[in-house]
């Protein structure tokens, strides 16, 4: 199985390094990170550089897509290389996911119309104007279509979905090996568990930088 | 504050990706992957790079110290260049922190001595060869040492340690922001959780592997 995860300027990192290092220990998969072109890919905040070993181009027939999110998605959403790959990706693959605003990548390549699909909360709404229809669930699974909602939560898709491809027995393996039991010193990972202060804040600033 | 992020060939990319996710937030901090060389650094899997952009002589005295462990930590226990960095950036650190087993390379660098500390659950007898006292929670502090159990564990350890620095209300946002309200769809994320049979077949692994 070869499963491409896609960079490009300003993704967030966890988004794709969650997913990949659940999803890469699929027994005989073959994991590519890819982008328009090789070499480093910068994040959000442009401390960090994951290298894109292949371009788009190279890899055109993956069977599993991972599609991150982050700021760097506006400037994607109307790029028809990326849009063009995903869909002819998409013709061909086993399973096409995402996570946090990955989504409205898939959802601008026209993929995800009539489809319940997630998002980072934050772009709930921008997901709906695309055709999909958002649902408040952490791991959405519509078919072949696996969605994840903001950045930490690609890590509970690629356990869902890695028991899906290898069986349970083998995700609970891999759960124990990363020992993903989590214990956050908080409870504010979500909209209605987080102090509304805080939700209305970021509520108030993503007006200005999700479209 | 400056954040080091240490990395070395055979690491696993989510112990180092986990925290820096978290802790790269704090307000005004300076996050820079280091390694002894620049340029891409391969993980455990040789799947994925992630670029270190500075030698460890170019950072001598970062605030934080992030250590991530991984495979490839068993080639470093004897590296005097990474102990000898590790002992020197710790004496003028706030804090000096691991994922994983990057913290049997601060107790190889003298560093756990007589302390508290954890690491991934398959390394804990090792901990305490070097001196360290191993205890079974997930996050371990003992004065300004941070540790953390395995890989997705540094994601929680980033948290706790984000809400020291920053306050509790900016650890609460940046756990919204990067919607940590984990779902694992299996209970099996720790040796205590996980099937009896899993663990053993680790555990009788684990003897040729770590050490």
């Amino acid at each position: 199985m070869q499963i491409a995860i896609v960079l490009f300027d300003r993704f967030t990192a966890l988004d794709a390094v969650g997913p990949y290092e659940i999803l890469s220990r699929i027994p005989g998969a073959e994991t590519v990170f890819v982008a328009e072109r090789t070499g480093p890919v910068r994040n959000d905040s442009d401390s960090l550089a994951l290298v894109a070993e292949r371009t788009l181009a190279d890899v055109p027939a993956p069977d599993l897509v991972i599609v991150p999110g982050g700021p760097g998605q506006s400037a994607q959403m109307a790029n028809e290389t990326l849009l063009g790959w995903l869909r002819a990706a998409d013709a061909t693959s086993t399973w096409t996911t995402s996570v946090c605003t990955g989504s409205l990548l898939l959802a601008a390549a026209g993929l995800l119309q009539g489809r319940r699909a997630t998002s980072h909360w934050l772009a709930l709404d921008v997901l709906k104007t695309y055709g999909a229809e958002p649902t408040g669930q952490r791991v959405v699974i519509d078919g072949k279509y696996v969605t994840a909602a903001g950045v930490s939560s690609g890590i509970d898709m690629g356990l869902t979905l890695l028991g899906r491809i290898a069986g349970d027995e083998h995700a609970q393996a891999v759960q124990l090996l990363t020992e993903y039991d989590p214990q956050p010193p908080y409870d504010a990972g979500s909209p209605e568990k987080a102090p509304a202060a805080l939700v209305e804040e970021f509520r108030a600033k993503s007006r200005f930088i999700l479209r």
